[in-house]
């Protein structure tokens, strides 16, 4: 089968089709997404070496327990070992032996077949597109935040980073009725978050009132700084993105102003299937282009350009 | 009067003896304590020019409501405006506009008098000496943790650094009843922690365990790299120390562990002065010397020199 295997560098290869085990289904993916993690994998992050993807959708077409075969799912992306202190808590996200797929010595979804935990597949309802559901593991990540702190309608919320996730991000946590405002670079994607009724500001342009949430998405060092500024005394800041680097940042602030830093990973599959389900956020808007799987490289270079939005592969046709 | 004043160099010198106003008090200071945070003042933290000093016991002089006067004293060392949103909610000690107490824009308590507002004074029971009074201050931030974090008597919990902040705030801890461990690098320091029946470690032979809550409180960039690693995922690091400069660190563990870090700063007196009024903690064995006032330069060397613990100023002595 194909797959977009990252050794050296990142190219399409011919390898062969995997076979799940008895507790694991195979499934001829259809759509995959690019995230900003697999562009910073990419540049290094994580180390990780193997077929790319963790956002996707596909069929069952092959597993122990028949009931899953031809079934349209998508995959919670954390492979627990179902045996540890973690995984009997229910927090098998946080197994210590955990693969992660397309990230941790886990073959990914970039390609024609991946194999998946049965444990881990979510069935995908009718009423949710192919390009919709391959959001389903960004907007898990969303609705997270919203499981680690209490968000009111009465809360002050600022989102920093207008990218694919902070868009996310935004739509989420408007559900609260808080009042929210997006903190961004770029004037298309403002304006798209306009579009749904979320206030936005240019990062140039900071709003000088303090916030009692801020949410780091930008996927940048410079964006928690910018957080630590905009967050009130005794506030909460959400560490949300992931890359490659490090951080250099003076903590006295975090002291003073006792300020709360929670970092925040992935999030619950049914949370985010119901909501997209229910239509109550916007995904398909964040699409800028889909890509045959045979042109995942250029999908790739398209996806790496500053200011894209979400760039998917589509690799196999639904029958 | 005589004061230890910091200009371009500590020195003591003869200043105004101040007046209180109608809200105020005048204190004549008995006892003094050196904290860290005076250090890295002197080494620059806080650009502070002025009276040194926060951590003090002293008795009233004067003062316009003089039900207050000859009491013997301790003082919360945050004064707010009581005008603003944060005062106003009783969070005075977040007040956007205060000063504090030889640290931000008011004189300090290393001199023979200080004024300090009636609604910071906080009466010292005879039970507890001098020496033992100068510690409410310290003892209020270790008991501030358990004011922000519920900490169980099944939590395993971490202390890092074995100053005399560490010593206290591990003392605090433990009556929760928790599983503590108390890791520094100096035998003297930890065998203190051991008489008292707390588990201590070196840091360069770190348990293996990982702990749902860590102190960090070692004064140093290097503690905080040290706590990430001895928290489990999804616990809590608890920033205690702070310090002149800057913190070099990857921020992905945090993300993928979701960590919580909740900073840390200032505490409730009424708590301290309960605890040692009760005994419930040893204060002054990490007393290491206690000089007169015309000394306090030297105080300040000694207190300078690594592995020492607490050094007090006599400044008047009780009538």
């Amino acid at each position: 089968m194909n797959a977009l295997f990252l050794s050296d560098k990142l190219e399409l290869q011919e390898i062969p089709k995997p076979a799940p085990g008895p507790e694991g289904a195979l499934v001829k993916v259809l759509m995959a997404g690019i995230c900003n993690t697999d562009l910073e994998i990419v540049k290094g992050y994580m180390g990780f070496r193997g077929v790319l993807g963790h956002e996707f959708v596909g069929v069952v077409e092959k597993s122990a327990d028949s009931t899953w075969v031809g079934k349209r799912v998508c995959g919670e992306i954390n492979f627990g070992c179902g045996d540890c202190d973690a995984c009997r808590r229910g927090l098998s996200r946080h197994c210590p032996n955990r693969t992660v797929l397309g990230i941790l010595n886990q073959s990914g979804a970039f390609a024609e077949y991946a194999t998946i935990p049965l444990s881990n597949l979510r069935p995908v309802p009718d009423a949710i597109s192919d390009a919709t559901a391959v959001f389903v593991e960004p907007v898990a990540a969303g609705c997270e935040i919203l499981e680690q702190v209490q968000i009111q309608p009465d809360s002050n919320v600022a989102v920093i980073g207008d990218g694919k996730l902070g868009l996310l991000i935004s739509q989420v946590l408007k559900l609260t009725g808080c009042r929210l405002c997006l903190v961004g670079k770029h004037s298309r994607k403002l304006a798209l978050a306009s579009s749904w009724g979320i206030s936005t500001a240019l990062v140039d342009d900071l709003p000088s009132q303090r916030f009692d949430l801020v949410v780091e998405a930008s996927g940048s060092a410079a964006g928690f700084t910018t957080a630590l500024q905009m967050v009130r005394p005794r506030g909460t800041m959400i560490l949300k993105s992931t890359y490659n680097g490090q951080l250099r940042l003076n903590a006295a602030p975090i002291v003073i102003d006792e300020i709360t830093i929670v970092g925040s990973r992935c999030g619950p599959f049914p949370a985010a299937i119901r909501i997209l389900q229910q239509g109550l956020i916007q995904v398909e808007p964040l699409v800028d282009q889909v890509y045959p799987f045979g042109d995942a490289l250029r999908a790739f270079e398209h996806a790496q350009k500053k200011g894209t939005l979400k760039i998917l592969l589509q690799i196999n046709q639904r029958d």
